[in-house]
């Protein structure tokens, strides 16, 4: 695996790899890898992409209050889970490389990040699209993948691709969860034995309304009914439950297949924010 | 000269050149050409790239009080002049081929923008910021070329290629001037015959500012001096004149070579605005 941390000589490296035809791949991480991260890369390389990792904490994504300095940063226990699914490269630039100075630039969305994380981590999304169409620049990929596990950030990078015409398509790629069902998560690593036990919670409220919503259409009722069924895990605070349209996120009234209805649910287990989703009518 | 309408038509021909190797200079544009937008397609010629015009007027950089609809579309003409200068491509998109919806991100650079133009067209540089990151992902150039009449926007789009790591270089290029010194502008053509003897008015000051600026270097007396120079050419307001830091426009006080001063300014003939501006040191 080839690493780099300038961003010229990433930009060069794949500027050579495209003349001769191949085509990139970019799964762009803030490390602390997991199996979730890992699945991206076997996505890419499984498309027989030039496969490129980035990881990068953006600060520019983290509130005044957030965990930027506690982020977990395994740097060489990263490097090698990337090895052993054969990443190509590896893009692993310094604050200072990708930030010299602040960004005078700001990238906006108010449609997709009024509500949700947008709402509980002020700032978040616009430090996404930064540092995302960023990245892009850089790495210049044909695909890149991310996670559905953020799924309002998925939202964003899509539109965001959309509305500015980038060159690269976006894949979206299923959660993966722990055997009881938990997301995986680069924070789950913060829970206390007694609040991974709780933190299941949210994936099986997930599955409940996904069962109901087979009798059941009205959001109003279903939000209801998994705030009750939520609530005997014992979760420290249920920041939002809500059903949205899968690519506008905007909130429906009935969940019917054809509106592509996907339930969000972020809830706390102690200080740690945990977030899942689930489409209602997958398969 | 190819013309195209469509994205994908432009994207695919442009990348099929890349491949083999050329490199593709480019020149957006909101037509109504004249001599100023030759001067940047002779600029890449000159530089042997694959030389792309847009021609494309961005809605989104006019306010709603602005001249969007009555702005100057003369295609035949334009494309005769693109000919004239061996013009190789011009993409020539609809409004909605841009914006097939609104684009729900929005780009902003308070820093740069909440003065000058920023001030009196409130939402434009938002608009250049958007449809220029698009048609960079369109067109991907190597060299985009800018002319600096249009000043702050030069700093602008500079800005935006450093923050977020745009593989494009930005060259300027200086504005070209009638005979008697106007800056060219498709928005001269408004200009009735009074107006257009009056509009040399603002050459004229920048000219006064630069040979003043040898022996007074407080910015406040060489922009009170160039108030009461340019007052008798009977400009029906004049929107600003400043003396600015030429990367940063950052407000001088003292107007030294090192400082690389700028002199801005917007007056009003009639109902047409006219920009121009002047490094007051440069050869």
């Amino acid at each position: 695996m080839e690493i780099f941390t300038h961003i010229s000589d990433v930009k060069n490296y794949i500027h050579v790899k495209k003349i001769i035809g191949r085509e990139i791949g970019f799964v762009p991480t803030m490390g602390a890898l997991h199996e979730g991260h890992l699945s991206l890369i076997r996505a890419s390389k499984n498309k027989e992409l030039l496969t490129t990792a980035s990881i990068f904490v953006n600060p520019a994504q983290f509130g005044p209050n957030e965990d930027f300095n506690k982020y977990p940063r395994p740097i060489e226990e990263d490097i090698e889970l990337l090895k052993s699914v054969n990443c190509d490269v590896l893009f692993l630039p310094s604050v200072e490389e990708m930030y010299p100075e602040k960004a005078a630039v700001q990238m906006t969305m108010p449609l997709y990040t009024q509500k949700y994380e947008g709402e509980h981590r002020k700032g978040h999304f616009e430090g996404v699209m930064l540092v995302v169409a960023k990245l892009f620049n850089i790495v210049s990929p044909d695909v890149a993948f991310f996670g559905q596990k953020d799924f309002q950030q998925c939202a964003v990078v899509k539109q965001m691709v959309k509305d500015l015409s980038f060159p690269v398509k976006i894949e979206i790629i299923p959660t993966v969860r722990e055997a009881d069902g938990l997301a995986m998560s680069s924070r789950n690593r913060y829970l206390s034995a007694e609040e991974r036990k709780k933190a299941v919670g949210i994936y099986q409220t997930l599955v409940y309304t996904k069962g109901l919503v087979q009798h059941e259409k009205n959001v109003e009722n279903l939000i209801r009914h998994a705030y009750i069924y939520i609530e005997k895990f014992g979760f420290t605070q249920i920041d939002y439950i809500d059903i949205v349209q899968a690519d506008t996120l905007q909130t429906l009234h009935i969940a019917e297949k054809e509106n592509n209805p996907v339930m969000l649910i972020t809830a706390r287990c102690g200080t740690t924010r945990l977030l899942d989703n689930m489409y209602l009518y997958e398969n």
